[in-house]
């Protein structure tokens, strides 16, 4: 299986960055690629007091537009994630398409960001966002995957809950900034990865040190024993990786971890 | 707080190896230590062979010689693990005495470490072992605690229901070997660090090349934003590192992670 994941420089109008999306989902199709992924709120710039503003319902111009991009590059597209309007709220949402652009997978982010470090990052998502209440699996033609947006990341709980329910891969549209970057975007795909023993692939726009959001971008891929399989800096760029998701059952062989949980002794479960 | 960990290089001999933890903890004492921390089965040979030979009941001699090194010393002593006879049973238990040489908590590992790696390591804690069935928690006067050892923190549920129970440090004698340990170590510490917003503490056996087990080495402390505050390589020393277990507060002021999971919608619980 061959991921190329879209490290995109957001531009300010929605519309520009759809065509961008869509010109570069060709381009990796071209390159071979089975699966490709687009960043974080890779339609507008990463500023909550715009997220409404560029909202658009389930099923609206951008959806169509993404889905359309799927079926004419015949590629699984994780499609980053956008401001989605409904009922009056406004979620941060990914979106998966199949080859044929049907919709297989939408995840709202679960967990919101509200970070105030001293001397670093201050950002509250919850101000504007509505949080999501779904824990999004979806099977494809290579496998199981889970779809998790950036902060959901930094709870072991839920990588746990979709390796659990069967997930070999895990996507996770993320735009880390210049403060936790650096301390954890590795460490957090790194040990989910290697808890899970999963693949965990993480999509970042590029970083642009003129808008309102400096992202860490550093885009990756990593293995199930943890190992950096592919990785870029902070500049726009498609990464590509090929990859076996059946290489999860080697891992899990050699250090039973999943099978040895206590389960006589603990107990993770949805409500 | 100063805590003390004792890197030290295992002997054949259980009184030998008890000899010199007696001694490195007067040393570490008369250098200010209020913690002092021993490793993973440092009264024996790590092999699953000679676990049962070694072993000593609760209150036994090697518990006694502890206790009084403890009180002697003046200090908090988390006597790193030791084989546990208990009803004809084999534990890996590791036992926690105050300053004044009582045993205020005890735990024997928890998920048994069988891994059989191609081209790699091979071990079977299980033949030979019993686990143990305790979440432990433990009290001092720089505030509540955790304890568990080494495989035990390949598990991320563990050092949640540690933190969740109030921990702001946690313990770990630990062993990891040539393959694990360059590959997962400082992930571990790291990332249980960062996800629980705690120090992680973990004190290895020193490497011996011509002993059957080679251990890692590298004991460390993990700040609660999983900085490394103090590490050592793979020989015989005692690491100092001096921190305030109060400073997990900041962390969690600034990154409000453990609020901030969704107790809605997922549910870790002891049973």
């Amino acid at each position: 299986m061959k991921a190329a994941l879209l490290q995109m420089r957001i531009q300010t109008e929605n519309e520009a960055n759809i065509q961008k999306a869509r010109f570069l989902i060709q381009e990796a199709a071209r390159n071979g690629a089975d699966l490709v992924m687009l960043p974080e709120m890779f339609t507008c710039p990463y500023d909550t007091r715009v997220f409404r503003t560029y909202a658009q319902p389930d099923g609206g111009e951008n959806w169509k537009a993404l889905s359309e991009a799927a079926s004419k590059a015949g590629v699984y597209l994780a499609a980053g994630s956008m401001p989605e309007l409904a009922s009056g709220n406004v979620y941060n949402t990914a979106y998966v398409f199949d080859r044929q652009g049907l919709q297989i997978a939408k995840h709202r982010k679960m967990h919101l960001f509200d970070v105030d470090i001293q001397g670093g990052q201050s950002f509250h998502e919850s101000e504007t966002l509505t949080a999501g209440d779904q824990v999004t699996l979806f099977d494809t033609e290579f496998g199981r995957m889970g779809l998790m947006i950036c902060f959901d990341i930094r709870f072991p709980e839920l990588a746990r809950l979709l390796a659990l329910g069967g997930a070999k891969v895990i996507l996770v549209p993320a735009a880390f900034n210049l403060t936790t970057g650096p301390a954890h975007w590795e460490l957090a795909f790194r040990s989910r990865a290697v808890d899970n023993q999963v693949f965990m692939l993480g999509c970042s726009p590029a970083r642009d040190m003129e808008s309102s959001y400096h992202a860490y971008g550093n885009s990756l891929v990593v293995s199930p024993w943890g190992d950096i399989l592919a990785r870029l800096n902070e500049q726009e760029a498609i990464l590509y990786c090929e990859f076996n998701p059946e290489d999860t059952a080697k891992t899990r062989r050699e250090l039973p971890l999943l099978n040895a949980r206590r389960t006589d002794i603990y107990e993770l479960s949805c409500l």
